[in-house]
């Protein structure tokens, strides 16, 4: 049998392996090997679980063997296990290679019984503590390893409690807690048939036999499936002698990290009780002291824990988190494990140890959190008034967090009240139902926006994200009534809240709280430093930041490009490093005040030739917005999507936007009406739209190419080079790509020799509708480049409406139908295998075609990792993930090595 | 040069083939060898095309051969080519493997010049004959060899008969021919920059060169994509003899089938002009005689002519349609060609021709169209009364026969206005501009519907179809009102016509014509002996259909079975040979009036158990529907679909409807509205529906499998074979399916111990979500059958949405993006690819799945064939389509054979 020993200095096993002795036994095993002080046990390896699943049994040798190694434990503590004098206490404890929670956690001062109970007392002379000890032992061990509910314990020990007018546990008296115990084992044995177990290595062998067991719990299979753990790992099991913090004044207990897990400052920080168990710590009954304060209190210890908590970190090469027990003035370490900490932490004990020399630049982007970099650069609120506010219940409602950062305003309803706000010079937030395009120009005046409908990829969540404006959606306890002018919430505590049009409400997108009344935001130093406001060196966050962003585009091997729309969009994208343009949506720029009419006299046009005069009005502006893109891109692509939304978003709904429009351009109400009840649609999502406007309305596809193409001439002759990509989208069969490409091509000839000029333009396509991924090896014989459109393709390969899903969705998540929202992370066996089919069939009718990613799961760090691996050359995301998208493509390449 | 003379009972290719010498050379070869008389003249085999098409110019060696073999025509006529004296005239065709429209058609008197017009005029002592024969042949190879446009010519001759007064061509004197003949000659000398040719030998070689050019005419290409036709294969070229029907009284002309083309009767069958030619039968200008009375007037070629048609018959096995000229009492066959037919002939014709053993019934059943059947079945208008109503302009519009047969009826705008109507004891007609499941009771009442919107597979036409109800949509020229109780049409002729509620209206699904009043209808014999009225062997057409089945069903690899949601449609599709259901949609099932309300009740629940006791009510009603399907299907399989549809389809829209449930199952109006307004989706084809609605709310699918089960058991007690196949919506994702069989069975488990029945029921899903297909391996591993569902596939891996896609769809097909409505027809290299991954990769994990297709397509003949070449078990249709896709299903057999 393969038992290892640890304890005393040494540990049998010199280089623990987690997979053989679990995450626990090991890191014991590793530090008595270090030489700090543990409590002496024995672990028992994960191989003893694999064998006792094929048997279905403990083997027969188990146990002895267990019991002779158990002898070393009694020689390192000077203590005898199942001996009424100075008994041996043990822990048993689960301990599997990667933490797991469903498992048996602990059980605590097992060997009790009524001799070693007698032992202890006369050993510690404090009977209520040896009868508290066993009393928890009874319970813990009734409940995981005999399965008696938890609760029926409970409501034993209150009883008593009630009895004897007992406040705290330790309030109770010796003689309450024999009645106690008494009450437990009669319940032990009313539930099980069978007395409490006496012996204590019959204790021993049902609570080891337990943690096996417990292996195959459904909560604990359910968490492997979930998270891929092999059902062959198994669990190793800890049996570790006992150490008490609570034998007096000379006793204590502590958790202590060995930076700051907040702010991570190189300073060891924690906190620690005098004269208590660590549970004590966790329970906050007591208020523990700062852990400088153990120098006063125990400087003998304290020096011990200083140079320990050293050792230790630089045994492990990063922040540990560490539990300790001071047992009459001895310092055991219980538990060592990297530590968690906030993203700004990660930030800083990353960039800290590669200048101490602990860790190289490689491993420092381990160990930052992609997804954590948002909250780095996203405005805050003020955390002291975010701590008012809960506790005057300003709290009205909690959303998804959809778009990280926090922001205030006036309450509006519809987009156009917005305008006219921001146009007043008040600051509105948007709140509505859900949001469509036609909001675009109310959520850009809005300082956030707050929707009832919606997941974390609806409409209003890519925009916003797309915008950097705080967003929370999928707040199901609002309802708004935008013609009305109010909303309607009911809070957590069940109370009414209306709010009207210009109340004043606050929402906090990186938490998702919503609260009534305004709070004062602040901006990033990250931010101001990217913007050139401050000088990056000014600040350690920054530095720091723009250290780690380096080092990530030296691994990295992803182009990055970004999602924008506007001069604006592009500016702030190549401030986060942007390469280029992955995805510019024209549609955007259509919304202004002074484009619309055009657009909607377009639409509205009863001719071809009505419709030409139209674009010819929008043509300037389009070419005027691609100049500036191309400017702010300068050498690098850009790629622009011809129109792709259905036209009926561009018509005004209401009776008054109606007769307004008419008005404006001489066309009958009658006929808005009517056009805008022909281009209605039951599911517009697979409706009139994509390069299918494109095909049936030829002039609006050679409108774009001209705008496009005038303005990389002009910016030609400015000696500004452009790369502009034409990207024809929703393309399903060749021939729609085929068909476009002429046009472009004809078009973009003619030009091009109008203006005397050579434009490096090329012409690809959005691989978004399944039909395109399976015949891929046909479209690419007319693109030179493919951008996976993931979250068109996403609807369209699972049938789940991004607008829709969310009721069902949230049901499949918790079900673990899927594992996570496909909409943000790629559904790697479905979507992510039409992509594997377009990229291979792609490839194979032209080895040069370019691929990306332009949806967004572009700034997805688990999706980049798969866009990593399938060897796509770029992913695009909205500018402000584009640090989450560099960070996340050098730790795809570090995962893959 | 391997030229073909053929001529005076000889053909120098003793064998013809199709591919070398082109249709039109091979039969005229054919005939001569079969010793029937054929102006004699020579073919320009393919291969010489292909020539041509290397070369890009004619071999030098060519016309010699040409002129050479022509000398064999001069022999077998006593004519010469080019010379004055009994001058020999050519005709030259092309003539493709393939009969391809856009390609050259035909030159006629290639020959006549200066010289040969005198010698030819000596010779037939009729000036003005020959004079416009030139002028003729100026304008054919004016416009088809040299490139003049037609109407340029067609101006000239205008122009010349007003000046003469004359009414027809044959009005203009021998003077006016001339003159046109001069301004002809001036036109090509304008238009090309050269004179006329008149040496005939150029004349000759221009033709030759023309035809083979225009093998590569836009048309002609595009045509051979759209058909498959081989690029390589090339045309032949015609050159034959000249005869002319208008010599006089001795001579004449005609075209006559070999059965009657219209009724199939075994009958000579045609007419004939004397002293004209072909274009003048074609052109209706004289009214020709019926063939019979050619023995009157030319007792001798009568004769012949009868004793070629039975030769012709029986040499090519199949009715014959030819084309014969007299000259001068010789009769000349200028074509033979198997001969277009209606539907009921091909049926009549087919069967004869076996029973005459001119043909075994395998060929029999290639003979008969699939898709013609409909016709057969469907009541239809009294001819005359449509001639009728034609006539006096009582035709208001046209638009897509949706569905076969003819209705006459009320307008009703509003389904609950059918419904009431119907109650009346009066027949409704539901005209809308769109249809949904809200409409399917008001289409139930309805004699037929029409709609302004939607396709050839819209809701309207698949639940029209489905029901047998005569359908018409896509009417673009109406307009209606509904709230309004009108409806607005423009006729063709620009009339504007309103349709108010009441107003009888008739529309002919067979034919998409929508008509004002009334008119009568008649059933078809077929439909009356299938449901028993009539015995089979009274009506020949009735034999027959019975007769084709039978062989059909010898033949047939694919099972049959029918979509059917009622006891009715079960009973029909039973009479009409389904060997089970494929596809019982239990929505439908939901919509009866006293049903509705606790489905809306359901709906409406607020907590788990008002929904269950909702449900409860609602199980007696699908137990007691299931039973009647098992029974109308006794012995075959049932697949019956959990709910489906969004459950906002269920919900009332109007007020007035509101306030009706409201008070109905009383819940506040307010809820109803806020419960719409929440299950409201932008796009519920992608949203909350399918699997998705059993897996949120596991007690719907209880209680449907409760139903299911409860009738089995109820039909097992009455001794009835049951095989219920329990089909799960829209599964994307295995675990989908894994939920809900677990549900099912644990239910299924339950029920059949307490009934103490066996029951042999199956667990399958549909295969509708891309995401399915791609991972049908995982699928199947829970599933005993796949069902793909072609509609919500086609949808979905095309992006388009089937109520959306008809704006562009229409464009799309002009442009031949898709060669065929996608809906209908499997879309092979998208779609189809789907299946086929499907196939394969559920086959690989469970060899023995079961596969079938039950949207649309399953009654769609050329999808037919694709889903017998994959390896499908079945086909699933609208019961008045099981008679086509069991012939359809033979065939598919016979064609790969």
């Amino acid at each position: 049998m393969d038992i290892v020993f640890f304890g005393n200095g040494i540990s049998e096993d010199p280089n623990p392996d987690k997979i053989r002795l679990g995450g626990k036994g090991s890191n014991l095993c590793r530090m008595a090997a270090l030489g700090i002080p543990v409590p002496p046990g024995i672990v028992l390896p994960t191989t003893l679980c694999r064998d006792y699943m094929e048997r279905g049994h403990l083997p027969p040798e188990l146990m002895p063997s267990v019991h002779e190694k158990l002898k070393k434990v009694e020689e390192a503590t000077g203590r005898h296990f199942a001996n009424p004098h100075k008994p041996l206490l043990v822990s048993v404890r689960s301990g599997a290679p990667v933490s797991m929670p469903g498992m048996m956690d602990t059980i605590l001062n097992l060997g009790l019984n009524a001799d070693t109970l007698k032992g202890m007392v006369l050993e510690t002379g404090d009977e209520r503590f040896v009868l508290d000890s066993y009393r928890r032992f009874i319970q813990m061990f009734g409940d995981v390893v005999l399965g008696i509910p938890h609760h029926s314990f409970e409501e034993i020990l209150n009883h008593h409690k009630k009895k004897s007018d007992a406040v705290q546990d330790t309030d109770l008296k010796p003689a309450a807690l024999r009645d106690i115990i008494d009450d437990y084992r009669n319940l032990v044995q009313k539930g099980t048939g069978q007395p409490f177990p006496d012996d204590p290595f019959m204790q021993l062998r049902m609570a080891v036999e337990a943690v096996f067991r417990s292996w195959n719990n459904e909560r604990a299979i359910y968490y492997r499936r979930l998270n891929h753990i092999p059902e062959s790992y198994g669990t190793a099991v800890n049996v570790q002698s006992m150490v008490f913090g609570n034998m007096g004044n000379t006793s204590g207990t502590g958790v202590c990290f060995t930076r700051n897990p907040s702010t991570g400052e190189r300073k060891f920080y924690g906190e620690f009780l005098i004269n208590a168990q660590g549970e004590d710590v966790v329970a906050g009954i007591r208020t523990p002291q700062k852990i400088e304060e153990l120098e006063r209190e125990m400087p003998d210890v304290y020096r011990e824990l200083l140079r320990i908590q050293a050792l230790l970190e630089s045994h492990y090469r990063d922040m540990q988190d560490i539990e300790f027990t001071v047992q009459q003035g001895k310092l055991y370490l219980l538990q060592t494990r990297n530590g968690k900490r906030t993203s700004a932490a990660s930030l800083k004990i990353a960039c800290d140890m590669v200048d101490e020399k602990l860790i190289d630049p490689r491993t420092a982007l381990l160990r930052i959190e992609a997804e954590g970099l948002p909250a780095l650069l996203a405005p805050i609120f003020d955390p002291t008034e975010v701590n008012a506010a809960r506790s005057e219940k300003r709290v009205l409602a909690k959303g998804l967090n959809a778009g990280p950062g926090a922001a205030s305003g006036y309450a509006v309803f519809q987009s156009a009240h917005a305008v006219e706000m921001a146009a007043k010079g008040k600051t509105p937030l948007l709140v509505r139902m859900e949001t469509s395009p036609d909001d675009i120009k109310g959520m850009q005046h809005s300082s956030g926006i707050l929707t009832a409908r919606g997941g974390m990829t609806s409409h209003a969540a890519v925009v916003a994200r797309g915008m950097n404006k705080p967003c929370v959606v999928g707040c199901s306890a609002l309802i708004v009534h935008e013609e009305h002018g109010y909303a309607d919430i009911v809070t957590e505590e069940g109370r009414h809240v209306r709010i009207n049009e210009g109340d004043e409400v606050s929402i906090d997108g990186t938490s998702g709280e919503v609260f009534v009344g305004r709070m004062q935001t602040v901006d990033s130093d990250i931010q101001r430093a990217m913007r050139g406001e401050i000088d990056p060196a000014s600040s350690w966050m920054a530095r720091d930041f723009f250290q780690v962003m380096k080092w990530a585009d030296e691994v990295r091997r992803l182009r990055v490009r970004a999602n924008a729309d506007t001069p604006q969009d592009a500016n702030v994208a190549r401030s986060f490093g942007a390469e280029g343009i992955g995805l510019c949506r024209t549609e955007h720029m259509f919304f202004g005040p002074e484009r619309l009419p055009f657009m909607q006299q377009m639409i509205l046009a009863r001719t071809q030739e009505e419709r030409e005069l139209a674009l010819k009005r929008l043509l300037p502006f389009q070419r005027e917005d691609f100049e500036r893109l191309f400017e702010a891109m300068a050498g690098y692509p850009v790629t622009i999507r011809l129109l792709d939304p259905p036209l009926h978003e561009f018509l005004p709904h209401t009776d008054e936007q109606i007769a307004e429009l008419s008005q404006k351009i001489g066309v009958t109400e009658e006929h808005i009406r009517e056009r805008a009840s022909t281009l209605k649609e039951s599911n517009p999502m697979l409706g009139h739209r994509g390069c299918r406007l494109g095909i049936t309305y030829p002039e609006i596809t050679r409108m774009q190419v001209r705008a496009i193409l005038e303005a990389a001439c002009k910016s030609r002759k400015k000696n500004i080079h452009v790369h502009p990509e034409i990207m024809v989208p929703l393309v399903g069969h060749r021939k729609e790509l085929s068909l476009q490409k002429e046009l472009l091509e004809v078009e973009a000839k003619r030009l091009l020799a109008e203006f005397d000029c050579h434009v490096d333009y090329k012409i690809g396509t959005m691989i978004e509708v399944p039909r395109a991924a399976l015949t891929a090896d046909q479209i690419a014989i007319d693109a030179s480049f493919f951008s996976f459109g993931t979250n068109d393709l996403t609807q369209m390969t699972l049938g789940f409406s991004r607008d829709d899903s969310e009721p069902f969705l949230r049901e499949y998540l918790r079900l673990g139908v899927y594992e996570r929202n496909p909409f943000a992370t790629v559904d790697e066996s479905g979507v992510g295998e039409m992509i594997r089919i377009a990229l291979q069939k792609g490839k194979s009718a032209r080895h040069d075609l370019k691929t990306g990613v332009c949806g967004e799961q572009g700034g997805d760090p688990t999706s980049i990792r798969f866009f990593n691996r399938v060897g796509l050359d770029y992913v695009s995301c909205s500018p402000y993930r584009v640090p989450v998208a560099r960070l996340a493509a050098a730790q795809a390449v570090l995962a893959s090595e």
